[in-house]
């Protein structure tokens, strides 16, 4: 494919895209196909001669988007948003036509893993200054990080990737991590010889968008020298609007290293994480290392930045450019109306579940995320969860709050409005109601027998 | 910004990709600003309003071009190349626009990491099975991973983070890692009571390309039952050509993992990396995690991959949509034919070197690199290599081989000929030319005094 050619079919392109999400709305939400489906569609082999583009798109259409969960479908309410706009789209093709390779920004996860391995060599160097006969392997085997037990997946991991051990401490009511427990934990296992050297605060858990306490959380850490981090991946978004920013309260004295994830909720396209440290050297310290192949004359003079000592690969794309094509096009007022709008719908859907006695809602609603059940069992729930995902009009994920089973119903779409969650919940009573209807009957059969 | 103004912006955005790329010859290939002339350019904050698309894109070509190095001018011959194709930024477009989060593949070097930490995870846990009284951190503290003194950075990085000793075995006269040299330092560990658990062969070195000896180091790694990662982050590409693959021989009987980077060689843009792994329970053994929001009803079935325990972040990007479009438009045949061509125009630059007495061929030219230099000093070559970076016409890297100074000429734009080959090598003999006269005279100058 020649210029000329990619001028023709990129704009094609430009128009399949804008098609697809106009249209998003019209396409099942949630695949119907099976596991595998794909497979016997596609050759063994690459083709030895070249296909059209008009075999290929069609074919997109044919055997790619039946599989396809549309994360931008209005009917999308599952996990937690995904970012698409325009400019980000614009931006990216740019980006890819410049495919520079940059040598910090990863996911969130990579972000709790650089900032635990950089703690990690911290607080090895301190005690080895400190006692030069203790060999690393000693230090390792006694240091313990903590986070609450609402913190995501990835810290766990992070702690098993590094070698160290972690601990959960118990969140309160509200699902946060409070002084207390974490002060018990530390010096229970300080009495046990162990060495506290990490601690992840969650400002918006997964399970629930709690938010871990920082002003309690960040004078501990301060106190006992130990790394605090910030992970803010989904929430992190919402503090450029003034009224949530006091959920960040303590962020400047207490973090060591904060991420979020404006992929997630600030409009710029998957992948870009932005990942902030207190002390740069503490991180490069930690992964520095200099090939000649990738020295340059600006290495020492303090003037550039080599974001490659602050991540894990070496390269990255130039994901900046969809970052400032989105914050341009938009403005922070166009950002901020776009988080308070979603931040609107979720309480309407609060307040919709609030009206219907059958449900409860099962945790505070702060920003875009409603937790919410059928009273009863677990097992009912599940079978409620079951009948919405089967139905394949809208898409939601569950999470467990303690030993419940619970619904989570996240505002995700860039396009969701009012009319979409009203018909979101209409569509959920009315399986509840064909459930629990369903139910009464089972147990008046089971009387008769 | 709405689909109709996108459908605008985005064809426009095609005329400006396709312009860029058809023009990239005629723009200097480096920058000449300095680090730094970004910041005063840029306003501190987003801004309150939204802005044109029209002030974004002159922006683009006012503040942004300037200070981009044009990685896909045919008159880059610095690193390795970093794949670009028309087929590869459509599909990229419509990964844009679909936008779904996959929940393996990461870059090269998160591939080393990833099969040096499941090696960990299954050495350890073979030596708990045999002495269960073994804590994890007596044995890392004992584990030693081994490299070519010619590995890629990114190898010494893996074992950092990965907390394990890793070892350099000096590689032959033609820069390859050789039995005899590995055997000799897995024997001294050995008898040291240390425990070598993972090999890293690299297939075309960062440095001069070159190629490990499968065939000799993996029965070695059999023998000693030690995990053999295969890094071809640059070279595997190459193997798509029969008259290449001897140089993988051994790779189905001996290696555990392995990795290539499309992203390098394939046509496909950044990021693609491509990740094989001989026994995937090695791998998703010592990953795995599974919260209730991740669940799904085919975990247990077998029939579907979860590559979020193959990998270190949890999303993952649509990457596979542009392979797939690029194998498509271009055929196996189209893709030899690329890789085919990159290998002639590199034997074409040695045979220009050849031809010039005054420089020197300082490794086998197998594929797309050449590495040579002045007959000479280090400091004659590397004010050479100032002379060519400053006049910016043409970029270079270059590197060590042992104490060496050598410049690197790697084949890497997609549309470089056998024009811009002999253009660049002018150039290269005029600043020699120039730079020897320099040296002369200054000779005579001082003979004078």
């Amino acid at each position: 494919m020649n210029a000329r050619e990619f001028r023709r079919r990129g704009k094609e392109m430009v128009d399949y895209v804008a098609d697809y999400l106009e249209g998003i709305e019209g396409r099942q939400v949630y695949p119907d196909v099976e596991p595998g489906y794909l497979r016997p569609l596609l050759p063994t082999a690459a083709p030895q001669e070249p296909e059209t583009f008009e075999d290929i798109i069609k074919d997109v259409e044919k055997i790619i988007m039946p599989g396809v969960t549309h994360w931008h479908s209005p009917y999308f309410f599952a996990y937690f948003p995904t970012a698409s706009s325009y400019p980000a789209l614009l931006a990216d093709m740019l980006c890819g036509a410049i495919g520079c390779i940059g040598f910090s920004w990863g996911s969130a996860s990579e972000a709790t893993l650089v900032a635990l391995l950089a703690a990690r060599t911290k607080v090895t160097r301190c005690l080895q200054a400190a006692s030069p006969g203790l060999t690393q392997a000693a230090i390792v085997e006694k240091l313990v990080a903590y986070a609450s037990d609402q913190a995501h997946s990835s810290v766990e991991r992070a702690g098993l990737i590094g070698g160290v051990k972690l601990k959960a401490i118990p969140s309160d009511g509200k699902f946060a991590m409070r002084a207390s427990a974490l002060q018990e934990a530390l010096e229970r296992d300080k009495a046990e010889g162990l060495i506290p050297f990490f601690v992840v605060a969650t400002l918006g858990t997964t399970s629930c968008c709690s938010f871990d306490n920082l002003l309690e959380v960040g004078p501990i850490c301060h106190e006992e020298d130990v790394w605090l981090h910030v992970d803010a991946a989904y929430a992190g978004s919402a503090f450029i609007c003034p009224e949530f920013r006091h959920l960040l309260n303590g962020v400047e004295q207490y973090a060591d290293s904060f991420n979020f994830n404006p992929h997630k909720w600030l409009l710029v396209n998957f992948d870009c994480s932005a990942m902030w440290v207190k002390k740069r050297t503490d991180l490069t310290g930690a992964f520095k290392l200099d090939p000649v192949y990738l020295k340059h004359s600006h290495q020492d003079s303090g003037l550039i930045t080599d974001y490659r000592h602050w991540q894990l690969p070496l390269g990255r794309r130039f994901r900046s450019l969809k970052m400032w094509f989105v914050f341009r096009m938009y403005g922070v007022k166009g950002l901020q109306a776009y988080i308070r709008k979603h931040v609107q719908l979720s309480h309407e859907f609060e307040a919709l579940v609030h009206q219907d006695p059958r449900f409860e809602i099962c945790a505070e609603v702060t920003l875009g995320l409603v937790c919410f059940r059928l009273k009863g069992s677990n097992k009912l729930n599940e079978a409620l969860l079951e009948r919405i995902n089967s139905a394949k009009k809208i898409h939601l994920v569950p999470c467990h709050l303690r030993d419940q089973f619970v619904l989570r119903f996240a505002i995700c779409s860039r396009t969701v409005e009012s009319a979409h969650v009203q018909l979101a919940w209409e569509h959920i009573r009315g399986l509840a109601t064909d459930l629990l209807g369903a139910q009464k009957e089972e147990k008046a059969d089971r009387k008769l027998k």
